[in-house]
């Protein structure tokens, strides 16, 4: 049995650790066997090692999550919480810490629900899937907003800012009010929780005082064990548009002719522009088209096409709410491509009283995304390169020529969208690799190295990253000296004297492992 | 000169602190005169003594921030931050610690703006006035949202999460990215702004990691130099409506009709429902109509509404966009009143190419609701008393009568209103008062407690609150032995040791003053 220990941690230490929290949460929930270990590991990772977990605990609720946060600081003992560990690309449910102890909340599955305000207080345990069933069960009139591979958890999406289709994707904007316990094991209760009995916890986010539920995503600074989650109101009608075209130009004159509506709220979601690929890596596999490494050439790419019938790139988007409301929305979002040439441009139309359609548009759980990983064949990965980008179209379509460019001198398949919030845009590039190819597998960290470096020449950041790169990611927000980071490894500091969540998260190390920050 | 000094500072320690900053900002900006104090007094307040500051001292730029923060650090001295110190009915520019010197920072008025994006960078001296000149000046196509009092800083109001009437009248919700100099001197950005000369700071406001800026929000955790500001797009059209209803008891259904309308996002700005007196309060004075004290009998309100025919209750809502959406969502609207008896429904339309409308409802400054403070006559003032309330119109009803009997019991004039957020009422109440009446002036006190506690019994906890009332509102907050006052605390603490930021803002005491405390 390979034992992975965190640094200055013996074996016996670690064990008595184990022994402890065996306590707590009883000894079938500790999970510490090398099947067990192997569960924990990020699949997807280039080196799966490099992230290996020494055990997992997994508590059943915010007072067995205390207990284990007291005695992690006793034996100093580092934990890396995941909700269910399912963001795959990001690093899936293993640590950023080589031998931490991943506190594992999937147990941890309760739901509360306001049906008058449509709000949710879900516990981090709670996937899309369990919230969908639900909401079905109890026939409550609102829809959730999914991601696009929907098997994990709702609080574990919003705290890595996921994003889903429908007005409500911008998930972390959604949240409102949280349970967390802090690193020496104190449970807090942000915004209007703060006050006992308020009912108003899930219906206003600020509070009195400076809010933090912010400072809980993305970072170390607590263990969320409750969330209260906004979801929409079942729309009286869904309409919208699926548009392809044909150049790979033209994405400079979709974003600068879909932005100002989205800027003006006319589009209330964030339209997603995806290339040829991420249609294509769902519908078929590209073993099918070309036996050779490096990158597809131009000609099976317009073969692929045109069996498809799918755009270089397509854009979709929605309209919710009354039928009057989304039937002018659809004719200011039409009359917006008067005079543009596009390849095809199909109408998109739901009535309540029609069948319930079983998309993400509709906020129903979905997976199929998840074949992506098959494109090369061979057990599949892939790795997420996520910069944000000002909402400009030249801006746009010359980051995804920089970035075209290197896909293909790194020899890999570009597979690139670009959506649309109200003022910025999230540009997603899925690295897809396939992990029996050792020379495709060699190229990965230079060609994820090369991507982070061109962004940041031009100003722009990633909004998330693989644990692998936190640290690169983090030095890219380098304004004084890197004040922010400094800030926030203070506030680390402060609330974890030792260090013991979550170490590396967001590239924010605790004094105690601060060697083990690395670029 | 009567002097005022902080706890455990001599005047001469004092002195020498203010010739320190003197020698950053110049004499001139060092403010220590008997009238330079009158200067920043509350005048609205019921004591004006008790938050007098020692001096005032008004740096130019971030960095004169920095090195004065630094010496109040050496010197230990507590400083309080105020951009423009309007916010009357809270405190205006005055200090929450007696003796503290106030940071003024409405020398700082410099402004950028993103043209394409709509988006503004801001320094905490500009006013509502000089961005909305700044705005007409260049001819921009973009509303601002302005308070109801605008003559306030834009800056500052965000900072207390003040209000506005259009879609944008959320503020600190369109905060994007901040510059802060933080208790010890550092200058920190936040979101994208931690990345050198990125472009997406005031598009994007997550960042990567914790998201800080809302932690600078009603807190002492920092100064804010600069602020990111997000505008509306000057909307194709403004449609809405103004309602006038009959009797108090219709605030139930009317809020449980609009209220599923705000819900699912129909109404994208805020409807405010306000009482007869807060329409009659800039129109006419308490003394026109009666003068004995206690509340307005019923037959005096019955006559002022006759004379200005206005409802016990007014609400007004407004839609924008292009005119196909916005007359499709008056359609809506309207149909929500089907069958309910209101006592006048008139639509209000406007496009472009009509002349600008000079109201708040198109983000022009206004200050008339100023007036209100001169009902009583005399040396009028006010101080609001704003619970959060659920989105439910039983529950806001209740708590109406709750407060007007109340208003009646202590002998005050009712001046409420009900806005509905996404989620949340916020109930805002003025309590009106004349400082020269001492009978008045007595009452206010324990009938602002009363309120305090009434609400706190159902759960209702105030949004922001008077300096007199940080430490009672923060203390409502209890959840777990005030668990998040801790955490506040201990933040506050780590970023500030000497405790010189703002101490007892929001009832965050730093150690060195938590003598100071008090309910």
């Amino acid at each position: 049995m390979q034992r992975y220990l965190p640094p200055g941690l013996t074996a016996s230490e670690m064990d008595r650790a184990l022994r402890a929290f065996a306590a707590v949460v009883g000894d079938e929930w500790v999970l510490a066997t090398d099947t067990d270990r192997d569960t924990y590991l990020d699949h997807f990772a280039v080196d799966e090692s490099a992230h290996a977990p020494a055990a997992a605990v997994a508590p059943f609720s915010a007072e067995e999550v205390s207990a284990i946060v007291k005695l992690a600081n006793e034996f100093k003992v580092p934990l890396w919480p995941i909700s269910r560990g399912k963001n795959f690309g990001y690093g899936g449910a293993s640590p950023r810490l080589r031998g931490s102890v991943v506190l594992d909340l999937s147990r941890m599955k309760k739901i509360e629900f306001d049906i008058e305000n449509g709000t949710a207080l879900v516990e981090p345990g709670v996937g899309f899937y369990d919230l969908y069933d639900y909401i079905q069960e109890h026939k409550l009139p609102f829809w959730m907003s999914v991601p696009g591979n929907s098997w994990g958890s709702v609080v574990g999406n919003a705290l890595d800012r996921g994003v889903g289709y429908t007005t409500y994707g911008d998930h972390t904007s959604r949240i409102c009010g949280m349970e967390v316990v802090l690193p020496e094991g104190e449970i807090v209760r942000t915004g209007m929780g703060a006050m006992s009995n308020a009912p108003t916890w899930q219906a206003y986010r600020y509070g009195f005082g400076p809010a933090w539920d912010q400072m809980f995503v993305q970072s170390n600074y607590g263990i969320v064990t409750k969330m209260g989650m906004w979801l929409m109101p079942a729309p009286e009608s869904m309409l919208g548009f699926e548009i392809e075209f044909d150049k790979a130009d033209d994405l400079e004159w979709i974003i600068d002719v879909v932005g100002p509506l989205r800027r003006e709220g006319i589009v209330q979601q964030a339209p997603s522009i995806g290339n040829w690929l991420r249609a294509a890596a769902v519908l078929t596999s590209r073993t099918e088209w070309y036996d050779k490494p490096g990158a597809l050439p131009e000609s099976v790419i317009d073969a692929i096409r045109k069996r498809f019938n799918i755009g270089w790139w397509g854009l979709s988007t929605r309209f919710y709410g009354p039928l009057d409301i989304t039937e002018a929305t659809s004719k200011v979002f039409e009359r917006a491509f008067n005079g543009r040439s596009v390849m095809s441009m199909k109408r998109v139309r739901w009535e309540q009283g029609d069948p319930p359609e079983l998309s993400a548009w509709a906020g129903v759980p979905i997976t199929f995304p998840l074949q992506n990983a098959s494109w090369h064949g061979g057990r599949g990965g892939h790795v997420g390169f996520s910069p944000v980008l000002p909402m400009n179209g030249r801006r746009a379509l010359e980051q995804f020529h920089r970035t075209y460019d290197r896909y293909n001198e790194f020899g890999m398949d570009y597979h690139g969208s670009f959506a649309l919030g109200e003022r910025h845009i999230t540009n997603v590039n899925q690295v897809l690799f396939n992990k029996d190819d050792k020379d495709m597998m060699k190229r990965v960290d230079g060609f994820f190295r090369a991507l982070v470096n061109d962004a940041n020449e031009k100003g722009y950041g990633e909004y998330r990253t693989h644990l692998d790169y936190m640290d690169l990611v983090a030095n890219t927000y380098d304004f004084n000296d890197k004040a922010l980071l400094r800030l926030n490894e203070r506030v680390k500091n402060a609330l974890d004297p030792n260090g013991i969540l979550a170490p590396g998260k967001s590239g924010i190390w605790p004094t105690r492992y601060s060697g083990e920050r690395h670029s």
